[in-house]
């Protein structure tokens, strides 16, 4: 008896590689300013600013965008050239277009989970941004489901859940940021496997669980949660042989 | 017997206002470069810059504030002041944070429909944009399912049907596009109510069916909604009773 009935995954630094995207337009906007600040106080002023816009232009590269053109514009008091505007929409539209690289080990461990369980991704940013890497992924022929969404809350997981009609206690989670994927997603009485990445959005910082909550594992890498399954999985056919679940 | 299993619709222009916010806002951009070119050449290069920016873009409000921005720096040879920079993203703040105006006859025309038919929204450009209109509507009472898209073609209309294992033939888009609302649905063999709304983005555009396409209507306002569904409701239970449908 498997131990989930859906394995959900996270996208953005969990499948591929994202938020080093971020960073390289980061560097550049901070060279593009370097005249007028230093890097930590643009960067600082930067996430002030996205911060700010959060509620109406959500997450997403378009949002990171106009949040950049804003920072310039307040930055320089004005001063900022359109030669410069020009340069930060050419860095979203240089993020738009990167080719999605995997992250290590996810391909072959989409391809073993995916006979065993029903897979899902979970992720948020532009809807067809989100979509395109997707598509361009060469992961879609795994997922049964596709959900983009506007807010990784312990609500939003419960919304999705009852609409697919999930037992929170049979749902597993995987992704890189405490915040969006692990904390609502244990909260809720289901179960979540976080994978760090090297990188990670000053936003979705957390305070990691304790490492014995009920559900919560980390591993090293994607590769690692074949065999996390497999043992989770025996566990299971164990408790039931023993009449412990049902 | 009820002609139709679910009724799907639009949202910009057709349960509230939206088109009238971008014609602000592109009156506000005229003026913004009043002073380096005439109003249609600023219209022109304004919509060249979004069709061009739509592949990776998309819909919505974000998308239309970088390519203003765009089309400024542009317009002006980098010669925009930061000031008109700031104003530009202030417009779409404006936008992002306009009241939600229903049109006329749509809050008791729902309310109807949704005591005899499960009703859906489906609707394209920024998630958390159109996230947040649904819930200020005060409509979301109605509607069993809400769809944001990031394109309305005949492939993701199938997608959807799918989705939702409806039928397309006992299916009803009702929206004020012919090429996202109309067009694609009628393509699928499902049904179309048509209602214009006074002001359409030139993208919109599209070549009506012709009038006595099977399962395409035309109303005035959506006033005129519950009355076509009676007269259709009535005929299929004709039908019915003569055993013309299963």
């Amino acid at each position: 008896m498997a131990r989930f009935d859906v394995i959900a995954f996270d996208a953005d630094d969990t499948l591929w590689h994202n938020e080093r995207l971020y960073a390289q337009a980061q560097e550049a906007f901070r060279q593009l300013l370097a005249q007028y600040h230093s890097p930590a106080w643009i960067d600082q002023r930067l996430y002030a600013t996205e911060m700010r816009n959060l509620q109406h232009f959500g997450y997403g590269i378009k949002a990171f965008a106009l949040s950049m053109i804003e920072t310039a514009v307040e930055l320089t008091e004005g001063r900022i050239q359109g030669s410069d505007i020009q340069r930060i929409i050419d860095i979203a539209r240089t993020m738009l277009t990167a080719e999605v690289e995997l992250l290590d080990h996810v391909a072959e461990t989409l391809m073993s989970a995916a006979q065993s369980y029903p897979l899902m991704v979970i992720t948020k940013g532009d809807l067809r941004d989100q979509e395109l890497k997707i598509a361009q992924s060469g992961l879609a022929q795994y997922f049964r489901y596709v959900e983009i969404v506007s807010d990784k809350s312990r609500d939003s997981y419960a919304s999705l859940l009852r609409h697919h009609t999930i037992n929170p206690a049979r749902f597993l989670m995987v992704g890189n940021s405490l915040r969006s994927d692990i904390l609502p997603v244990l909260a809720l009485g289901a179960s979540a496997v976080y994978i760090p990445y090297h990188l990670t959005w000053a936003h979705e910082h957390d305070t990691p669980p304790q490492a014995d909550h009920p559900g919560y594992y980390q591993l090293e890498h994607m590769g690692e949660l074949p065999a996390l399954l497999a043992r989770l999985d025996a566990i299971e056919r164990s408790l039931s042989t023993q009449g412990m679940v049902e």
